[in-house]
């Protein structure tokens, strides 16, 4: 008799995402141009890296405090209050997570039970519906529109609030949007979530990378920090992604519960990981600067591009590493046509649908390869549109 | 009118060890000889630093593959098959994890729903019943007897299944005991999961660690494959304890779910500690056989010692880092005489009603710190055990 073990509803329940099938469209073929992942292409800064071959030279790589080196929480809460505005305490405040997934995460999972409900202006960071899936909560998109520039319509997202809403969740900058909204926006978000009692999840990983000041963050505001948990991490700005280094500030009472439930999830962070976010809070403005003014470069390139390609509009990026132009001129949906643009002219993007179904008709395109390549990747996706003028 | 933001009871639930009480004892005073830690002492391989080091000069530290390097995945099931006879699809059947922690987590929380028992020979490794906490789940430790050498007693066993029990979880060799059960009791423990149509989890990270042969691998009886989870890493073979390097093997179809929730708990792996992996892979012996023999040879040092402590027993260790002395003769419980050792003679170790109830008398010793301060830690405990004889 075999034996087949079964999974719980909740955790079945989480889908796989297109970006798989197009990714194995696009492994099929040579000479893709990727103008769809959110993995940027540059080096860590020398000054990180050099740190970290010092530590080597010690070697040892034992287990750290599971919630992070005393001496990086510490660093971080002077980071966030420097540039952020937000006063955190170290130790009953703030968490080292592996990256800004895990702390999602455990967050989510610690606030959300069955039948709860997560606030979510979309097209939306898609781990956001997926940890709501896996607690057993629902995750209720409330549609961002282009014709708004894709801020939000506190109608709408009043009308979604229930007796079950429990949180409100957001990234601001918006990936995939590439959006940043307005003092006035994040100060209405943060009026709703006090009305209705709700918790607010907000990440700012994309902080650093805006054409203007950085958008305000919505824990600073009145009322507020008693409410919000605050994602950021080193991933982006010094393009330590694959170290794994986020953090989450939020408030005590429920932090605690978090950490011991990120405890039982990785008992600690990597501790050479620690030992390059250390690097980064001292890193040379010099070494940082280039990198985020390369990359907003690449996405004025991207923008203009994009604008320009027949029968395509796009909202005008804030930041990011993301536009998210309209598609719909093609007449077909964003998985269609992601897949017909790796087939017929070799270029990997993301349909907007990987961003929950108000993403139909967009598609995601980033800036994580170089300039050469996004030109060229420009210049295929306007021979295919030409097929359409 | 203030807010506060509530947790959902599962978690709310997942309790804090004593161990930070006693850590926090500990760091009160100087010149504490650390007998307690499970956080081993030496560098890595130089050939594993090397490696690292070569992977800094280019400096990337992008996002790598969801659920790890093809080629680390590859390496882990030959691994895995010439090792442990274990034979796995790296593609459908393996995951790499933050450690073996992530992996216990995630396998866990996919496989226990509300009311599920888990069945946990005890003193058990803390995590299995703090996982089943968070999942809602119940944790049944089932006692291992010092009479019995800390094998389990299969009638005990038997008697604790009930309609919920869902899942066996085992750590062989076994931490905290430090025992190394025989081929016969692991056919005895897949036969009891076969008939009660139990999933196994077994964590084997000590399997290096043995003085005899390691022990034969559960999933490689006959009908456990589709059963058992097998959970290794390169922790404590590579002293990579901070790079969080575990997998775990499995059944592919329950193997997509925990997939899927790994993607939402850690997005990756840490891409450097994969190439520390991959090196490990390929380390030469020379480089890995002094590791092992040093943590035997100071095992055998520790389980002399102990024995010789006046009113102290102590079953024979088959391998791992731990010693787990019976200390009922000093008249009380294991966290007063854990919390009165550090005080009294400045020695930290561990209760073993940290590793559940059934731990109540004992004491875990371990043999992370080097031979003269084992040899000091075991004076001072003598100088404390010949006041109570």
């Amino acid at each position: 008799m075999s034996f087949s073990v079964p999974v719980i509803p909740s955790i079945r329940g989480i889908p796989y995402g297109d970006r798989k099938r197009i990714n194995d469209e696009a492994r099929r073929r040579e000479g893709v141009v990727d103008m769809g992942s959110g993995n940027p292409d540059l080096p860590m800064p020398p000054f990180i890296r050099r740190r970290l071959m010092e530590a080597l030279n010690d070697g040892c790589a034992r287990y750290t405090s599971y919630y992070g080196l005393p001496e990086l929480r510490e660093g971080i809460a002077r980071k966030l209050s420097d540039q952020r505005g937000l006063s955190v305490n170290p130790e009953r405040e703030l968490l080292v997570t592996h990256g800004v997934q895990e702390a999602l995460y455990v967050v989510m999972r610690a606030l959300l039970g069955s039948g709860d409900e997560v606030l979510i202006p979309s097209p939306h960071y898609a781990s956001y519906s997926l940890n709501a899936t896996a607690c057993g909560a629902s995750a209720v998109p409330v549609p961002l529109r282009e014709a708004d520039g894709f801020s939000p319509d506190m109608e709408l997202l009043e009308r979604a609030v229930t007796p079950r809403t429990r949180a409100l969740a957001l990234t601001i900058p918006s990936n995939p949007l590439g959006v940043v909204w307005s003092r006035e926006i994040v100060e209405a978000l943060a009026e709703l979530a006090i009305k209705h009692n709700l918790v607010v999840l907000v990440d700012e990983i994309y902080s650093d990378f805006v054409f203007g000041d950085p958008p305000i963050s919505m824990g600073t505001l009145p009322g507020m920090k008693e409410r919000t948990f605050t994602f950021n991490g080193f991933s982006k700005s010094f393009m330590m992604m694959g170290l794994r280094m986020g953090y989450v500030a939020g408030p005590s009472g429920p932090m605690e519960a978090i950490k011991n439930l990120h405890y039982c999830v990785t008992l600690c962070p990597t501790s050479l990981s620690q030992v390059a976010a250390l690097a980064a809070l001292e890193c040379p403005e010099e070494q940082v600067e280039p990198i985020i003014r390369e990359y907003l470069e690449r996405l004025d390139i991207l923008y203009n591009g994009v604008v320009s390609l027949p029968g395509v509009t796009c909202v005008r990026p804030g930041g990011t590493f993301y536009v998210f132009p309209n598609i719909k001129h093609f007449g077909m949906g964003s998985l269609e046509l992601a897949i017909r643009l790796v087939k017929e002219v070799g270029v990997l993007t993301l349909p907007g649908t990987e961003f929950g179904p108000h993403g139909e008709g967009y598609l995601r395109l980033s800036t994580c390869t170089d300039r050469s390549a996004i030109k060229d990747g420009l210049q295929r996706l306007r021979q295919f549109a030409e097929r359409y003028e």
